[in-house]
C-alpha cells in the first residue's frame, strides 16, 4: 500500500484582531511542546518595541523571545544559527519555530519562514493581525495570507457582541482614519477591535465630524 | 535539521445536514484525484439502498461506487482486496478511499477506516450526516466524531436563512418526532434540514398537536 | 433588501486532547469579554474535582468558576439563576456562558446549553476532551459532537511531533487499556496525549505484554 | 436575557488552488438556496472570459451568471439593480450573492461586497484563488483576505499527494516563472496546482535551466 500523503511541516498563520489572545496562544503552544520535552524557538520582529524582548500575554504570562528579527535579517539563516545554539545547549533539534507579531515580518522573511517549514522540515507558527487601522494588510500579514499552508482565526468580540474584524485607532479617545500605518499603542494612541458594522459606523461619524469641523 | 512532523495520512469526517451537497463534494474530490492521474476507491454502506450502487449528486452527477460495505464486513480487508484489483487494472496503488453515507458504517468499520489511514498510509474521506431526525448520532457518525483526525462541516441553510443543523422528518408532510432511526426518504417520508431554532419550534408544535389530538 | 440571516447565538464545542490548553483558551475568552466591559459566567461539572472550584491553566493562571453543575442540575435554570445574581451585581445581562470540562456534562445538560444559546440568546462556549483513555466519548462530549453549532479543535502534539488525538492512561508509568472511564489524574494515574499511530502501537505492546504476563 | 450576538450577514472568501472544485461548490451552494425556494444572484468579473457568461464546473455542470462585473462597476449598485429585477420576477428578495473568480474583483468591489453583507444584510459567498503563478495575490483576493469575515479553504492535491497551495504556469508544457499576472489557460498556457515543495523544486529547476540556456 502506498504512503503518498507524507506531509512536510507547514507554515501556519494564526491571525486575530488586536487583543484576541494571540500571545497567550503562542505561549500555550510553546508550553505544549516543552511539556513533551521538545525544544522550540520564539522570535519576533524587532520593529515591535513594546515589550523589548518580552512577549506579554494580557493574562499575565510573560516570556523572553529567543531572538529578534531585524528588517534586513534572513530569517532562515537566523533560525539555523539559533537552532545550532539550542542543539548544543539541549542536545535536541528544534521542533517548532513560533513567531509573534508576524505582521511586521518583511515579505521576504515570510518566504524564508515557508522555507524553514518546507525545506528544513520544522513547523512554523506565525501569530499576527491581518490589517492596520485602515483595514489594509501589513507587509508580513499580506504575504502570510498569500502563502501559508493554513490560515486560522483567533476570535474576539466587538463591543456590540459580534466578532471583531478590524483594529480601529483612537487618538486621545477619538477614532481617527488617517495617519501612519504603524503607531504602537501607548499614552495617546490606543486601539479597539471592532466588527465591520461598528467600524463602518465610526468611520462615517468621523467623516461627518471632519466635514463639520 | 530534524523533520519530526512527518504526518501520516488522515481520516477525515466531512459532515453536513441532509441535502448539503455531500455527494457532490465526494464526487469532486474523486475527480480532483483522477485529474492528477491518481486512483481512488469509492465505497458506501450497503444499508443505503437509495441509489443501488450509484452515488447521485443533486446537481445531476452520478457515479457507481467501487464496492458496497455490508454490516459484517471488515472494511480494511475489503479495501485491501479492492486495492489489489485496482493495482492490477491500473498499475497504480490507490491514493484515497472515499466513503459516502458514512453514518451507516458500524463503529468497528470506522476503526478499520482509521487503520487504513494510519497503518496503510491511505487517506480516508468519509462523508455523512451527524444525526437522525431526533438529533441522535448514527453509530458510524458517532464513532467518526470520536476518532477522526479532522472534522469538517459542509454547510447548508435552513428555510429561515440560518445554518441548518438537524434533519427533521416529515411523514405525509407533517413533522414527526417518533419512529425508527432509519427511514429512507421516499413517497411518504421526507426530510428537511432545519436550524436549531426552527427544529425546537416544530418539535414544540408537534407536542402541542399530539396533546390536543 | 432583506436581512434573512440573523443568526442566533451559538453553542460552540472546542475540543482538544488533554493538555492542549483548553483552560487557558477559556480564561482568555473570558478575559476578552471582560476587557470589553461585558459580563460572563463560568461553570464546570462538579464531577471534576481536581481544582475544587478553580480552573487552573497550566500556564499558571487560575480563576474560580461562578458555579458548579451537579449531575442532576438543570443547566438552563442554573444559568438563569446565576444570571439574575450577576445582573443585580453588575447592572448588566450576561454576555456569554463558558463551561470547562464539558465532557462531564450529562446529555440533558448539553441540550439545556443549546437552549441557552438558541432560546435565551446567550452564546455558550464549551471546552472539553472528546474521548476517554479507550477513545470512547464521554456522555457530554458525545452530545456536544451531535448538536453543537460549531466544532473547533484545539491542537497539541504527540511526543512524535504529530497532532495528538487520544488520551492514553498510564498507571505507575505503564500504559493501560482497561479500567473505569473516569480516573482523575494524580499520583499513580497519569495521561499522555498521543497521535493515532503511537496509540495503536502502545495498545499493541500492552496486549503483547499481557499475553506474555 | 440579552440577545447581544445578533450577527449580520457575512462576507465569505472560499479560496482554493486552481482545479479544486470552486465552481462546483458555488453551483452546489446556489442549488441549496434554490431548493429551499430562495433566490440567489450569481456574478463574476468580466475579466474572466473563459466561459463567456457561463460558470463551468469540471464535473460537467454549467450555468449562466446573472450579471458580469466590469472593472469600473459599483458592485453594490449592480447588486441592488439586479435584486430589484429578481424581486419583480420572483416576488422575493435576494437571499445570497455568489461570486465566481472573485480574485478578479477590484479592491473597491470587495469593499462593496462587504457593504452588501454588512449594510444590506445579504450574505456574500466569494470563490476564488489566492495567488498567481508567482504566488502573488490578485487584487481581489488580497482584499478578500484582508477583510472577509470568514476565510475557508477548498482543498485539492498536488501530484505528489500533498495539499496543493500554488498555481504553477506551463507554457508549451514547461514551467515558467516570468510573465503577465493574467494569462487565461488555453492551448499553449496551462496551469498545475502544486504543493509548496514541488513548486520550489520546479522553480529551482527552471532557474537552473535558464542559466544553462
Amino acid at each position: 500500500m502506498s504512503n503518498n500523503i507524507v506531509d512536510v511541516s507547514k507554515l501556519y498563520f494564526r491571525y486575530g484582531a488586536m487583543n484576541s489572545g494571540k500571545s497567550t496562544a503562542l505561549l500555550q503552544a510553546a508550553y505544549n511542546y516543552e511539556e513533551r520535552s521538545q525544544v522550540v524557538l520564539i522570535a519576533k520582529p524587532s520593529i515591535d518595541i513594546r515589550g523589548d524582548k518580552a512577549i506579554v500575554s494580557r493574562l499575565g504570562v510573560t516570556r523572553e523571545v529567543d531572538f529578534l528579527v531585524v528588517p534586513e535579517a534572513d530569517l532562515r539563516k537566523d533560525f539555523a544559527d539559533y537552532s545550532k545554539i539550542a542543539l548544543e545547549r539541549t542536545g535536541k533539534p528544534v521542533a517548532c519555530l513560533l513567531i509573534d507579531e508576524a505582521q511586521f515580518l518583511t515579505p521576504e522573511q515570510v518566504d524564508q519562514a515557508m522555507q524553514v517549514a518546507v525545506l528544513d522540515g520544522v513547523p512554523v507558527l506565525a501569530y499576527g493581525i491581518r490589517g492596520d487601522f485602515l483595514t489594509k494588510g501589513f507587509p508580513g500579514s499580506l504575504r502570510l495570507l498569500e502563502v501559508a499552508h493554513s490560515i486560522e482565526e483567533l476570535k474576539t468580540i466587538c463591543r456590540c457582541g459580534r466578532k471583531a474584524l478590524f483594529n480601529a485607532r483612537l487618538v486621545d479617545s477619538r477614532f481617527v482614519f488617517a495617519g501612519d500605518q504603524v503607531a504602537i499603542d501607548g499614552f495617546d494612541v490606543t486601539y479597539e477591535s471592532l466588527c465591520a458594522g461598528c467600524y463602518l459606523r465610526e468611520q462615517a461619524n468621523a467623516n461627518h465630524d471632519s466635514q463639520l469641523g
